[in-house]
């Protein structure tokens, strides 16, 4: 980790600059908790999410993946546990200014850190977001926006297992937005209104639980390999019986090293039957497993690694981030894995006032575009700001087509990390690009 | 379009049955204008936006993405006119029942359709969700989840243009959750309180705006092709002036026969400079664009082809929908276009408990996948039900692997539309496939 104490404020500007996060509603001001993202940033997340599908849904015959409602009955969240006090954080307003704080995070209980003024009583504050749905006005209208995904994926147990009838063990994936009313949001796209979780339930026979939750413990190493972040910056950390979640048995969070404090990249839960029992109680539905092989029914035990999208995203951001002295200037480069970049190869003529360079540029840019999908076209400025630019958004190759690529038909190709040069045919190119980049 | 008036049914059945679609919080009764996406169905409609930000956003140098916050400030939707009157829908209420209706969908304006009592007088009913952001509990505090993600896109203008320095023409493309409250949500998956949106705000010069209408006209056209749709089942419409949303100048709906008659698929709509000038207003930003070549300042008007995610697939899935009459039985398959499929290829052990024969498949599987990454693997039942599932989920080959293909090398592959069964050397298999596939 480069003990750098702007690092934070460096990857927000350069978030910000080159049009990977934005703040939410930013022209009226910003709204605290929500974050939007540029075409870079919503390239990279969506390389995120696809690479967790890949890995965890389609390369797996043992996960299934749904994708459920965002808006759920508060039937469901009195199920889970959520609308009592299992999901709160606790909350001090101060008598003074009427601020209000999470009391868990103030140094000094009882004054105010704003104005100094006395805090008053602690109470609960439940994290879910409430809404009305549907034109009655009673109270079966009250809905809450999912705090986590999971409840999803539990409230469709049955409905996976009748219709693709899974074995056990076996589990559900989703990717989808969950919203927390966070009291005080903070550092960036890490402590947000509005997040996005990758979530697996695990579904295994009760005796089966510590070996499976060592795989998952492997597995999520793996995806962290995956991310391209080094392990070094990462700890596993057991959470003692005081301080997990109120269906868990068992957690580590894995824990990465952001700039503002070593905090929760993502966990590792057991869940027990917690979750399926609760909706079996509460719905009146009967959601036990048939075994084919020992005939005997059962409530199967849960497994839960659960992932935020944003949290690997800001992740990936702080150990991709690189400055070196060039010339005298200080280059700044995100030096992300090739699977996760936004642009894997970025092609533009030397001039762009000049009709053959353009024409000659174009063709091979459509040449690797055939071969490498996400091949850019860039023409703005000149070439050491084209590299700059392409530096920032973490671009590992780009290809210049300047008056010898015209007679001697190869091209410039700059190595983002090294920034060495090398001359390719043109005819090699889609080749010489696609293999470096599988190989990175 | 085949006229058969239980399509509707057959298919809600054939979602449910295989896995595509639930109802939403099923087990607690449902949750009116709610669905889940089971496994099948989460795979179709990710084929469907990966394929529509292919197609208009990664293979276009114009089109730029992002993914906005779904809740935003009560001040956006004030500039954005969906606080006020324009986007209300008509609310009838039953003085004896108590239940309420959209009074636009009512054949008797004064007599309820369920008891027959008096209906009272019609009011005007917002249809966005509202809920509280933050511990405040003051006004400041209210928001709404956005009922169409285009806000996002406009409040992001500002951002876009400053970090990737597009040049006019361009646009911004987002796919995203959207809300609207519908009074009485129908209809599957057509009229729903939760839904998913694919749109695109295209920003051209003022005087532009009819030629880009255009293009955009007949993208769209290529976009229903992509989606295995036939055109004879869409119309055009133009939406006439007292019709039209309250932002657009001109509008024309895509209206697809669906089995409950013929609505809108996806829109195209020209928003002229409303909402770039009223969140100017709003928010005190200056929202224009340079303009390089002519040194001038303008506001952009805007063309927005708009397409709703669950509209789509439920015309893939209307579309797709065959029975046929085979030895006396009903077979019933989807004819999906190959590229939408949740699964391409299904490869199977023609009896399970031959050690050898699943060995063997597996290995089949295995070198397939490398090339084709959507093959899924089956050895539920016999062969007879494999294939009549696989039908139903739309799969386009069936690959079994027998006792001769110990022997002699080779499998059999079936086709989902003909049922022709032919053999293929394992060795040609993987090629075969792909082959095949692509020309679908």
């Amino acid at each position: 980790m480069q003990k750098d104490e702007k690092l934070l404020d460096k990857i927000v500007s350069l978030a910000k600059r080159r049009g990977f996060v934005f703040q939410g509603s930013e022209i009226y001001g910003g709204f605290a908790g929500m974050w939007d993202y540029g075409p870079y940033g919503v390239a990279l997340k969506n390389n995120i999410k696809n690479l967790w599908w890949k890995m965890f849904v389609d390369a797996r015959d043992d996960v299934w993946g749904i994708d459920a409602a965002i808006l759920m009955p508060a039937r469901v969240w009195d199920a889970s546990g959520h609308t009592g006090a299992g999901f709160t954080d606790p909350l001090v307003e101060c008598a003074e200014c009427k601020k209000r704080f999470r009391a868990d995070h103030l140094e000094d209980k009882k004054k105010c850190p704003e104005c100094g003024g006395m805090l008053g009583e602690e109470r609960q504050f439940n994290l879910m977001f409430e809404t009305r749905v549907g034109a009655l006005e009673d109270s079966s209208a009250v809905s809450y926006l999912r705090p986590e995904t999971a409840q999803g994926i539990f409230v469709n147990f049955k409905n996976v297992v009748d219709s693709v009838h899974p074995k056990l063990p076996f589990g559900i994936a989703q990717v989808g937005k969950a919203f927390r009313n966070e009291i005080t949001p903070r550092d960036f796209i890490f402590r947000i209104r509005e997040l996005e979780q990758m979530e697996i339930e695990y579904f295994v026979k009760p005796t089966d639980w510590e070996r499976v939750f060592e795989e998952w413990r492997e597995a999520t190493g793996k995806w962290i390999d995956a991310l391209g972040i080094d392990r070094a910056h990462v700890r596993e950390v057991e959470i003692g019986d005081g301080d997990r979640a109120h269906y868990s048995k068992r957690t580590i969070d894995f824990e990465y090293e952001y700039p503002f404090g070593t905090k929760e990249l993502s966990g590792l839960a057991y869940r027990t039957d917690y979750d399926l029992s609760n909706h079996t109680k509460h719905s009146g539905q009967d959601l036990g497993y048939f075994d084919e092989e020992t005939k005997e029914r059962l409530v199967p035990h849960v497994i839960e690694p659960s992932f935020g999208v944003e949290r690997a995203l800001l992740a990936v951001l702080c150990d991709a981030y690189r400055e070196e002295e060039v010339n005298g200037e200080t280059r700044v480069y995100l030096k992300l894995p090739t699977r996760l970049a936004p642009v894997k190869v970025m092609v533009s003529p030397l001039l762009k006032n000049k009709p053959e360079l353009v024409a000659k540029a174009r063709e091979v840019r459509e040449a690797v575009r055939k071969v490498i999908p996400e091949t850019a076209w860039d023409d703005n400025g000149n070439v050491g700001k084209r590299y700059r630019r392409q530096d920032e958004i973490g671009t590992p190759y780009c290809v210049t087509v300047d008056f010898d690529s015209l007679e001697k038909g190869d091209v410039t190709v700059r190595d983002r990390d090294t920034m060495e040069q090398v001359r390719v045919p043109i005819s090699d190119l889609p080749t010489y690009l696609k293999e470096k980049i599988e190989a990175k």
